[in-house]
């Protein structure tokens, strides 16, 4: 007698894109509609979105958990997404659900762990709702960098270099769930990524870096991003844009490295483009 | 027939203190001046030091170390310390003395070396010349941090945890001779310490920082100074003084933690009294 048919869970169940800052929730969002997948993207209190209006949006705030369930399951999803920067948010218990005051231990310790601890324990929040968690880069796997140089500049042996010091440092930083970034010119480390982001690291070397390159005439360095080792992909993929090449300008550097197949490239060919035109190079670096 | 005795060498030969900015130079001046030891203070190009000008002063360029070592030779210097921050220098083949044209792939390759590396390089340079390296801590022994909370504001417990995890963020950079410090908030990473030093970092707090704290109400944050594992002691101990304490008043941190035996205090009492006056803890954390 043969099994009866196992029912397998809906992949097309709609998606919730919990959406912070950055491009990736909408390139996300606008994938969805372009692939007429069911979605929702939800907004944390505090988050402005411009782009979002032309979504479907759920409203959120942190201390209603309960809230926001029962919306997802109302809304059929299955599947939920974190994409973008959300800042670390200041809860009020006074503003408690009940699902949130029975979740009260978990959430407070996920306040205070490193950025991987804590997205592990909303990770499995979520997943003890039903919904399972995707990756920002298994959806947008065309977005992932594929290994070599992209631009017309090519990096130099000086500037090889420097990345290889650069992904050394990044890994021992991963290794104390610290930063998915470094700025290194000509062996010298000029900063490392913490949580302010690889926006501000970037303004802090524009600021102070110049001065500290042995050599003047030698390399400018560079800015490299790289997933922190045995980090949890599905939550927190580092990325880049058009934006990270002007600030990588901006602060006097000759280019920018990914790890190649560890890092998003939002608008390849606008990157590309803003790259090429300031005169930077892109390198997706195998590791 | 017994042997014949061994002749030791002078151990109150003169000592060159090779000064960098910073307090801990004038001090190996003023012990040396206050001991009657005979010494001279090596300062390089582009270094202005106005403490220096009540004590016997070595003019030097970077590219004529032939000149300096005959210098130092005249002077019966048989020791040499390096105090104080020193920014790597641009070196001019032109300019170079004989010297400096043999040592030049080591000195190039000091240049491109992270801190660590390019002081065991220039360590060796001396040691060949016949002068033996002595660290600060051991000319300021009394210096070296003890353990124990020397203010009258002690860390909370939040406090202690964060000086924790500052401590496994320095240990893991230093594995990549990268800083001596970090700054920790309520679990949070803030800033690590890359080559422009501890007072850019507490300004990149003070800029960045504060909304990166989950809670508002809750701990301000830790500076955490310690040496790097492994790091050849007889150089770059890390120091801190009374300007470190107002600058980390002025990033909003609750307080300093060096760790005990591993980081020199300059002007002790002056920096216990700062700290007391600003509401600041001082601990000097066993590792």
């Amino acid at each position: 007698m043969p099994a009866s048919p196992v029912r397998k869970p809906d992949p097309a169940g709609a998606l919730a894109i919990v959406a912070g800052t950055g491009e990736l929730p909408r390139m996300l969002a606008e994938e969805c509609r372009r692939r007429k997948r069911p979605y929702l993207v939800v907004i944390f209190e505090g988050i402005r979105l411009s782009w979002a209006e032309e979504h479907p949006v759920v409203p959120a705030v942190f201390e209603k958990p309960g809230k926001l369930f029962a919306a997802l399951r109302r809304a059929g999803c299955t599947q939920v997404t974190f994409a973008g920067g959300v800042r670390r948010p200041r809860l009020s218990p006074m503003r408690f659900d009940l699902k949130a005051i029975r979740l009260a231990p978990l959430l407070f310790r996920a306040m205070r762990s490193g950025d991987d601890t804590a997205l592990r324990i909303v990770s499995e929040i979520f997943e003890a709702e039903g919904l399972s968690i995707v990756g920002a880069h298994r959806l947008l796997s065309h977005l992932i960098a594929r290994p070599g140089v992209l631009t017309r500049t090519q990096p130099s042996d000086a500037d090889r270099q420097d990345a290889a010091r650069a992904a050394a440092i990044v890994q021992a930083l991963g290794q104390v769930d610290v930063g998915q970034g470094a700025v290194v010119a000509q062996g010298i480390c000029l900063a490392t990524e913490s949580i302010q982001g690889t926006d501000a690291m970037l303004d802090f070397v524009a600021r102070t870096g110049a001065p500290f390159r042995p050599d003047p005439e030698g390399a400018n360095g560079v800015l490299l991003k790289a997933p922190k080792p045995g980090q949890d992909w599905r939550t927190d993929l580092p990325a880049i844009g058009p934006q990270t090449v002007a600030a990588a300008h901006a602060a006097g550097l000759a280019g920018v490295v990914v790890q190649a197949g560890g890092v998003l490239i939002l608008g390849e060919a606008e990157t590309i483009a803003r790259a090429d035109q300031l005169g930077l190079f892109l390198w997706a670096r195998e590791p």
